[in-house]
């Protein structure tokens, strides 16, 4: 262990990813002070209690204060309040970063606010489990992973650099790409699944009594994966939707048409356009496995 | 171990449940002999490698002589045809059972067939894995998972307790039922969940070349959670959606127009609307976790 690599980390809300994170920090020695800001007092006792941070205060303001990286972990749709809350305490040469899962609309809420003399270093983790809250977090969570950055234009590398640096040493691979396409990306891998999970979950949810009982006691034929994704952050999920609408949108389009095509082919009884598609998304898990990331 | 089950047991068919369920008749000695029919040489051959069975053959009439326990472990495309083949061979006395996954059509298409003098007893073992063939059983496959039976009025109850007692050794709970129930509940636990993981992981796969493969690598996200419903047998897939149609698509318009109602949501910026959805889903989760399928 050398140099730590900030002088001091500050956690804009600390649930799965942020406390995840700060067990990382903790474990590897990679600040030499931290501090954690909750709005809710039963989030700051459980950081407290897990030490997990240093310093908990429910002050965005008083969390920014000679912090070198200030790192936003809260919903994205919190985003641009907690900009204008932190925007006249920062330090100057400070790193923003953040770990939302849409980053064109971090950029669009976070950069009027800014002063100049800070960088803004947007990243996305893509980690995670259904569980959320600080006592859920874990070191491990980023291990083998893939982490996005989508620093604006003209944003200075050495920034970069240290965050990469970070998400390096939590496990992760980096990759930097423009925010947009990061959004786009996204749409496919992880917001279109989630809404149909969702959609799913919700539909079982509005059957009769007595069908739902037998569809939770039956559902380890294929329902309950769908469930677990369906049990995320609902307020994390609701920003998500709102944030990345029109890539969410574009790409539910494709899906709606895909669907109707193969209830047509059912409808029609026309088994070799089935079958055909089927063997076909075979052969994408076995590239998932091949890309270790099943 | 007492006095065995069966006195010998035929698969018609020793895939991942054949196989599994094979497995378990090995380890209790449940059954004096064995003996397993399939189409395919290398599946012949790996069934007797793996000494699943004392004998295997290619030849429906002769896998059925002498059984007491004939259980058809084919896509469900292939009952009537088996039907045919098997019913001048089948021995007085004998039961007839399966374990696909849809139960109405199994008794449209085995009925007509099969001589008054044998029992007729469909089951469907609620349990699988995403891999197929003799190579991936494993006896452990039904432990702790739900067994329906869904025997046709007027079936000898016996019958129904000699499978009922099969499936409790594999570690099943067993659940007796009306086909056409079945068949209801499951569109929505099973095939409505595959067929959109089927449509999801398509729908990727038609993206342009660079873009999918971005898919692949950021894939843990939520996509690969349908990859591995979607890399689920084919032909075995095919089948079940052809066979289970009605309930399919009614399902699956319930699920389309609420996917309408959550699109129109975003698209409207209604973000109570989805945290109330996604609060809401997150329960169910609860429920199937306390229901120990989690």
């Amino acid at each position: 262990m050398g140099e730590p690599l900030f002088d001091r980390i500050a956690y804009i809300g600390i649930g799965l990813i942020g406390s995840s994170l700060a067990r990382v920090v903790r474990r590897d020695g990679l600040a030499r002070s931290s501090i954690a800001c909750a709005r809710s007092e039963s989030t700051r006792v459980t950081a407290r209690d897990l030490d997990l941070v240093d310093e908990v205060t429910s002050s965005i303001a008083e969390a920014v204060r000679d912090a070198d990286l200030v790192m936003i972990c809260t919903p994205v749709g919190a985003y641009a309040a907690a900009a204008r809350e932190m925007a006249p305490h920062l330090s100057p040469g400070a790193i923003v970063s953040d770990v939302g899962s849409v980053k064109e609309t971090v950029i669009r809420d976070l950069v009027p606010h800014l002063p100049a003399n800070v960088h803004l270093v947007p990243g996305h983790p893509i980690a995670g489990t259904e569980k959320s809250g600080p006592e859920n977090g874990f070191a491990g969570l980023f291990q083998g992973r893939w982490c996005i950055l989508t620093p604006p234009e003209g944003t200075a590398p050495a920034a970069v650099e240290r965050v990469r640096a970070l998400w390096r040493t939590a496990g992760m691979e980096v990759d930097v790409m423009d925010a947009a396409h990061h959004d786009r990306v996204l749409a496919i891998t992880s917001h279109l699944p989630h809404l149909i999970a969702y959609t799913i979950v919700g539909t079982a949810d509005d059957l009769e009594e007595d069908l739902r009982r037998e569809v939770i006691k039956y559902s380890a034929s294929g329902f309950r994966d769908f469930t677990r994704i369906a049990a995320s952050d609902p307020v994390m999920w609701r920003d998500i939707f709102l944030q990345n609408r029109e890539a969410v949108l574009d790409t539910l389009q494709r899906f709606t048409e895909d669907l109707t095509a193969l209830q047509r082919a059912i409808r029609r009884g026309e088994g070799n356009t089935l079958e055909a598609l089927f063997t076909r998304t075979r052969a994408i898990r076995r590239s998932i496995i091949d890309a270790k990331q099943a």
